[in-house]
C-alpha cells in the first residue's frame, strides 16, 4: 500500500513545540473518554494527537470536515476500513491542520470544539485487543536470558534464527497508558517450599507492540511483502512479568499466569505512515530466512526507546534504559508472516508485541532481570535506593521516539504505577 | 449455585431413542443456521437439543413460552445472564418438555414451528470463543509425552502436581464440528534441514472444554468453591497439533503455530447442572493442592470418551480410543481457579480445554504420538491400511457421554474432515 509521509519541514497552525512527540509529521490516533460538564457518563473521543491536542474526529465529521463514521467504542476504528481507511483518514487530517489551510484553522468556534486540551481526556485503549501475541525477537533479550537461565549452552536456541519465537499472551488483561499494575499473586517455589502469594520479582519489559487492522481468510497466509499491509499502526507495550512465577510454571508449556495479569501500551496507534522516514535495513540475518520469511525490502524502523522509573521517595523518574527498536532480530513483517503462515485467521483488532528489545551495553537491557542480572547486581537510583525489582508504589514509564530533522514521531509514554497485591482469602 | 437436577426417570413427549446424547436430562445449548426456503442469508437459531430435534428458543419466546431474548448472533448467549440464567432457562425448556406438560405438547402448530428435525440445521460454535486456554491436566498424556522426550528424567516435571500446567492457545481459529480442518504448512527440521511446508505429522488431541459465563474484576481471583458458578458448560475440543512444527519451535516459549491454526469443539453446551449426577471425587492429589487449588468436593466427572477415525477407504468410523475425563489430575474447578489466581479478568466467553486426556492402557491414549508411540508404532485400521499420523481425507469424530440409569447424557460429536495443505506462494 502506498504510505502518505508528512514533508520533514510541514508545519501546522497548532503550535506544537519542537520536541514534541505529536507534531504533523505524526498525527497517530487514540481514544479517551472527555467528562462533560454535568454528565457522569464520559464521552468516547476517537481523536488523533496534534502538539498538547486531541483533534476530534467526530465533531470535524459532522460539519462535513472529514469523512469518518464515529463509533463512540473504541473498536469502531474498524469504521476506517482497515489501515488503508486509516491512511486515508489520516490525510484528510493533514489537510486540515497544515498551516496554510483555512477550513478549520480560521472558524474559532469549530476550533474551540474540535481541539481537546489532552489534559482533559483520559486515554483508552485505542481498541480492544482481540488476541494478544508475544514475539521474543529482541535477540540481546534472548542471548541475555539465554546466558543466564542456561549458562553451559549456547545462549540462542537452535530454532532463534530459523523463525520468530513467539507465543499467545492474554489479552483480557491488556490495559492502557496510566491505569495501574496490580502485584499479582502467583505460586513460586521458595528453596524447597512451594507458596502461593505476592511476586517478589515483579519486571516489566521494554517492547514494540502493533495492531492489525485487515484480516487474512482461514486456512491463508499473508505473503511477506503485503504483511505490513495489515498494520494498523504501533504503540508501546509493557509485558509485565512475574519472574519468581514464571521460573516455576514455565515448563514445559512456556510462560502463563507470569505474564498474563497484564500489559499495558501507550494510548496513540502511531501510523507506519509516520514510521516511514525511519525505515531501516536492520541487522544482517544469517542464516538467510526461509523465502516466506524474507523481508522483501528494509522492514526495520529507528526508533528511540527508553524506561524511567520513579519510586514514591523521588521527586522526578531516572532514565535506567535507552533502547532502540534495531536490536530487534525479526521485523514485525517476519513476525506478522510467520504468525498467518499456518492459515490462522489474523483478526481486526489483533494486538501483537515484539518481546523485549534489549541494546548491546548493560545500561540498554529492557529489563530489570537483565539489568540487575538476575537480581544480583542491584541498580541505585539517584534517591539512594536500590532495585533488584520493582516495589509497590513504584512508577515505570517506557516512552520512545524516532528523531526527524527538526521533528520527532514519539509515542508519548507507556505508564503504570505498581499497587499491592490483593489480599488473599 | 443451586443444580437443577432432571430425574433420571424423568421422559419427555418427545421421542427420545434409548442410547441417545440428548434425552431431557441433558438440554444442552447451541446455535445453528437454519435455511429459509427461499433464503440467501441463513437465520441463526438458538436452540436446545432434545432427541433429534433443536428446540427454537425465538420461537416460544415470541409466544410467551419462555423468558428469553433472543439474540441472533451466537454471543446472544450472555443475554442469558451467565450460567445462573442459563440454568433457569434450562428449567423452563424442561417445563415445556416433560411428559405431562402440555403447553407446548398439545399445539400442533406451535410445536412444528419450534421442533427444527436437527439435519436441518448447520450447527455453529455456541459462542465466539474470545480467548482459547489450554490445560495439561490429562495425567496420563503428559507422563506419556515426559516418557517419549524426555526419556532419561521422571516422566512428570517437577511442577506438574502443584499446579494445572496450562498456556494460551489462538481463539480465531476455534471452529465448529463439521467444519474441515486445512493441513497447516509450518516450519520443520528435518534431519539437518530446516524446512516450510505441510506438516507431515499431523495428530488429534481429546479434550474436554468449557466456557465461561461470568466474570470477575480485574485482580480479583475467583475462589475455587466459585468456579464451577462461572461455568456456562462444556464441549469436546480437538486440539489439532503439528507435532514436527511443535518439535522445532516449542523452546522456549512454549507451543505456538503447531497448535494455532485448528481446534474443534462440539456444538452443544453441555451444562454442569446436566453432568451433575456424574460427579466423582476423582483422582488423589499428591501433594495437597495448596489452599487456592483445594477442591471443595468431588469435583471430577466421569465421562465416557471415544475417538473415531474414517479414512476416504472405510466404509465406516473405526474406534481407535476409549478413554475418560476421571484421568485428569486437576478438575476444571481447579485449572479456572488458577487461572484467575492472577487477578486477570476472565471473559465472558472464554474457551477453556483441559488438556490431552489419555487413560492408562495403549487403547485409551487421546493422540496418535501416544497411540503410534512417536510413530514408532503405527495403528492399523480395519481397512488394512497403518496410520502413524493423519493423511489428507481422514475423518477424525470426537465422542463423549456420562451413562446414566437407563439414560445417557452425551455431547453428540466433534467431527473433522483433513483437507490438503494450501499451496505455498
Amino acid at each position: 500500500m502506498e504510505r502518505f509521509v508528512v514533508p520533514a519541514d510541514a508545519q501546522s497552525w497548532v503550535e506544537v513545540s519542537a520536541d514534541s512527540h505529536f507534531p504533523i509529521q505524526n498525527l497517530p490516533f487514540g481514544a479517551g473518554f472527555h467528562m462533560e460538564d454535568d454528565s457522569d457518563d464520559p464521552r468516547i473521543v476517537e481523536c488523533v494527537r496534534i502538539g498538547d491536542f486531541a483533534l476530534d474526529l467526530a465533531v470535524l465529521a459532522e460539519e462535513g470536515l472529514l469523512d469518518f463514521e464515529p463509533s463512540f467504542i473504541p473498536l469502531g476504528w474498524v469504521s476506517f476500513d482497515g489501515p488503508e481507511g486509516m491512511s486515508a483518514l489520516r490525510r484528510q487530517v493533514y489537510e486540515l491542520l497544515i498551516s496554510d489551510r483555512s477550513k478549520l484553522r480560521d472558524r474559532t468556534d469549530l476550533r474551540e470544539q474540535a481541539l481537546i486540551p489532552i489534559d482533559q481526556l483520559t486515554m483508552t485503549l485505542p481498541l480492544q485487543p482481540r488476541a494478544f501475541v508475544d514475539f521474543y525477537s529482541g535477540i540481546n533479550h534472548a542471548s541475555n536470558v539465554g546466558k543466564m537461565f542456561r549458562p553451559d549452552m549456547a545462549p540462542l536456541l537452535p530454532n532463534y534464527r530459523h523463525l520468530p519465537v513467539g507465543y499467545n499472551g492474554r489479552a483480557s488483561s491488556v490495559m492502557p497508558s496510566g491505569e495501574p499494575v496490580i502485584r499479582p499473586n502467583g505460586q513460586q517455589k521458595i528453596g524447597d517450599d512451594i507458596v502461593f502469594g505476592p511476586t517478589r520479582e515483579l519486571d516489566f519489559e521494554l517492547e514494540l507492540g502493533y495492531y492489525v487492522g485487515a484480516e487474512n481468510m482461514m486456512g491463508e497466509p499473508i505473503p511477506i511483502d503485503e504483511a505490513e499491509s495489515h498494520i494498523l499502526g504501533c504503540v508501546l507495550a509493557n509485558d509485565w512479568s512475574a519472574r519468581d512465577v514464571q521460573r516455576w510454571e514455565y515448563q514445559p508449556l512456556g510462560p502463563f499466569l507470569a505474564k498474563s495479569f497484564a500489559t499495558s501500551i501507550s494510548p496513540w496507534l502511531v501510523t507506519l505512515d509516520a514510521l516511514e522516514p525511519f525505515r531501516i535495513e536492520g541487522m544482517a540475518q544469517d542464516p538467510q530466512p526461509l523465502p516466506y520469511l524474507r523481508n522483501p525490502g528494509p522492514s526495520h524502523f529507528d526508533i528511540e526507546l527508553e524506561v524511567w522509573v520513579k519510586t514514591p521517595r523521588m521527586e522526578r523518574p531516572q532514565l535506567i534504559c535507552r533502547s532502540n527498536t534495531k536490536h530487534l532480530y525479526w521485523s514485525i513483517a517476519q513476525q506478522l508472516a510467520h504468525q498467518a503462515s499456518n492459515g490462522t485467521p489474523i483478526e481486526v483488532g489483533d494486538l501483537y508485541a515484539t518481546g523485549t528489545i534489549s541494546g548491546e551495553s548493560e545500561d540498554s537491557y529492557g529489563s530489570l532481570l537483565e539489568l540487575t542480572w538476575r537480581g544480583q547486581k542491584p541498580i541505585t537510583l539517584e534517591s539512594g535506593e536500590t532495585r533488584t525489582f520493582l516495589e509497590d508504589g513504584d512508577v515505570v514509564i517506557l516512552t520512545g521516539y524516532a528523531q526527524g530533522p527538526g521533528y520527532r514521531v514519539g509515542f508519548g509514554e507507556c505508564r503504570a504505577e505498581v499497587l499491592p497485591a490483593m489480599p488473599m482469602g
